[in-house]
């Protein structure tokens, strides 16, 4: 018999695994090209050149025994060096190699985060609507999910809300920026208040309070929007990171953690990440990609491919009387459904053959997530079929 | 601050951090040639040529956004498939491609398995002397580790004291063969005898027990040995593996967990350990890496490479006077300590320049543990300082 979490986990999960059989049915039925899978956020933008040229060199050039051997369970300290070095000419920030800790994925990342900080029933709080596998890497480490309450007028966090939330219990705040689902982006603006809250916790509290923010979709931006680097607001900082979407590579599990030099404890914090990555069996970051993403560190994805599938759909579906705010970043759209139980819209648009995920999973209902990061042709194929929708709902 | 699990293992973990600064400062001080570092598991043969040429041909030839993209969290079936096939055609066993999962090396492996069986409190067996890195793994999923006394005569477990430590919280059994730290391999006999006890215990609590295998050692054997494959003995069985040893390439992080066709809820075990992959934060093995070891799958290290170290070094400790069995297979010699206090001995081995790991960190006080994982040339130049330390001790 299985875990009682996991049994729990399973259930949970099952309603995602539930879309994508029923998609690869459809597609089976109908054709590949007449079904409009909008449910998976997985990169489409080809690996740069320099990227695949650096594994090749690595693999024919360098000693075996040291590509793919063990290293310090930080990670090679070359790479961990370049990374600082390019946050810092970057962001202006004044990161060292020992400050980064090398990961397997931003998931690894924030569980070995979580593994460093949580005591049983310490509280992390999230910001409506966000990634729902937040909870599962929360209770990990037997720390509690607590929400936010999304603020569906902006989509910026409710900072009234987010206040109230924050008790004594409090250990960290995960923020995702850009956000996953809705593509915005929290401004400056927003940061620095957040920042200001949770300084005057901690001083209430006597006790760090954490910001641990997770930025797979950095330079997922449009229309020369910022993102604001978490460490220059706040020292209690650890911002994880991943190249799944900047290099195109998720299957390859290659990410980080950059720590905060000002945050309290900073050696026993490095340490505990270190020790974490080896106890929870990630041991280290796989070797070779560790290498690779060292000398390809200043390849970028073709963000251009992204926004042009964002216009297409967005201006489409405005037109077409849909809600939705236009994204900032990422490669996700949150529409609002037209209808107050948004799981049957999303069975609603199955009928036209368009898969989408219900906002709940972001604990956020009455809303759909949209990933355009599928083909441009895709999504011209898929407009008639938004048309019905639209029309079935009388939206126009 | 910290968590306060983690303040506990970070203090645990600086002995062995300790003596990796030692034997760099060492190197430094001395010159490598002059250090003998026996202390580190890190293999030393080379990559298989075919190994390296999979990776060039999958990097040149495949579409790459499917070589680094996502898969299920189980990894991508063909791999799963071709492990399955290989199992089969080497120990005659039935796996199916579905009863496969690829993961993060054989520590994500084990950590996915207890993520997927463990409840808060349930305690899990291991067989000292045992790698100690399986305390980590047991908490962090609420899990109690148990052990078992080590019977020093023969290194084979102590069935007595293993019938006795069953009690009706034991969810789990760990069975690492060959053994790390000793290079015994578990007899079939003895297999079969613990397989009938826990059959017993099942009865008598009325639950599953399981046998979880750690296998990263199976293929170095020597002298014709024979690990038996222990699905075959025991129908509540994981064996979890690592390719780190059979291609020389541990920071690569790719092994799988191979579920028994024959273990209760099959269906039920399977989907938990792709959810458990998922929720940890591995989310699925690398992805490169899955394709090149499935390529690669007939390729073998060269176990002649550690036999010829196993018996320079055996047959100069035992000619000295040392106390140890003849390994029987992975590349580790564990030596009886001539001082009572092991880490007086590991401190006097200093002085000759040997690094040696206690064999407390192994839950076996009085031992001593050498990894012959390193250059022939190395053991050669190391002799005369073992003659010194033996005349230390007065052994002859």
């Amino acid at each position: 018999m299985i875990s009682k979490t996991m049994q729990q986990q399973i259930a949970g999960s099952s309603a995602i695994r539930a879309m994508f059989l029923e998609g690869k049915e459809m597609a089976a039925k109908l054709g590949a090209e007449n079904v409009y899978d909008f449910s998976l956020g997985n990169p489409m933008t080809p690996i740069p050149e320099e990227f695949n040229q650096a594994m090749l060199d690595l693999i024919q050039t360098e000693s075996s025994l040291e590509l793919h051997g063990y290293m310090d369970n930080a990670g090679y300290p070359e790479t961990r060096k370049i990374i600082a070095d390019n946050l810092n000419k970057r962001f202006g920030t004044d990161f060292e190699g020992k400050h980064i800790t090398m990961t397997v994925g931003a998931a690894g990342a924030l569980n070995i985060v979580f593994k460093a900080i949580l005591d049983p029933e310490d509280e992390v709080l999230a910001l409506a609507p966000y990634f729902g596998e937040y909870r599962g890497y929360t209770s990990n480490h037997q720390g509690i999910l607590k929400e936010v309450a999304p603020d569906t007028a902006t989509f910026q966090p409710d900072l009234k809300d987010f206040e109230n939330k924050i008790t004594a219990k409090t250990k960290a705040v995960i923020i995702n920026n850009p956000v996953n689902p809705t593509g915005v982006i929290y401004s400056e603006e927003t940061i620095e208040k957040m920042a200001s809250i949770m300084r005057k916790k901690q001083e209430e509290y006597g006790h760090e309070i954490y910001m641990v923010s997770d930025e797979p979709y950095r330079e997922l931006v449009y229309d020369g929007n910022k993102v604001p680097f978490l460490t220059k607001y706040y020292d209690n900082t650890f911002v994880t990171y991943s190249f799944s979407k900047s290099l195109s590579i998720p299957g390859e599990r290659i990410g980080y953690v950059a720590v905060s030099p000002s945050i309290a404890d900073c050696e026993q914090v490095c340490s505990a990440l270190s020790v974490a990555n080896r106890i929870m069996g990630f041991v280290n970051a796989p070797s070779l990609m560790q290498k690779a993403v060292a000398r390809a560190i200043d390849a970028t994805t073709d963000v251009a491919y992204y926004d042009r599938n964002r216009q297409l759909i967005y201006n489409k579906l405005v037109e077409l009387g849909f809600t939705c705010s236009k994204p900032q970043g990422a490669f996700y759209l949150f529409i609002k459904s037209p209808d107050a139980d948004e799981k049957k819209f999303v069975e609603a648009a199955k009928k036209y053959h368009i898969l989408l995920v219900g906002g709940t999973t972001f604990s956020c209902p009455g809303y759909v997530r949209l990933a355009y990061c599928v083909s441009y042709e895709m999504i011209e194929r898929s407009l008639p079929a938004f048309e019905k929708l639209a029309a079935e709902y009388d939206l126009a």
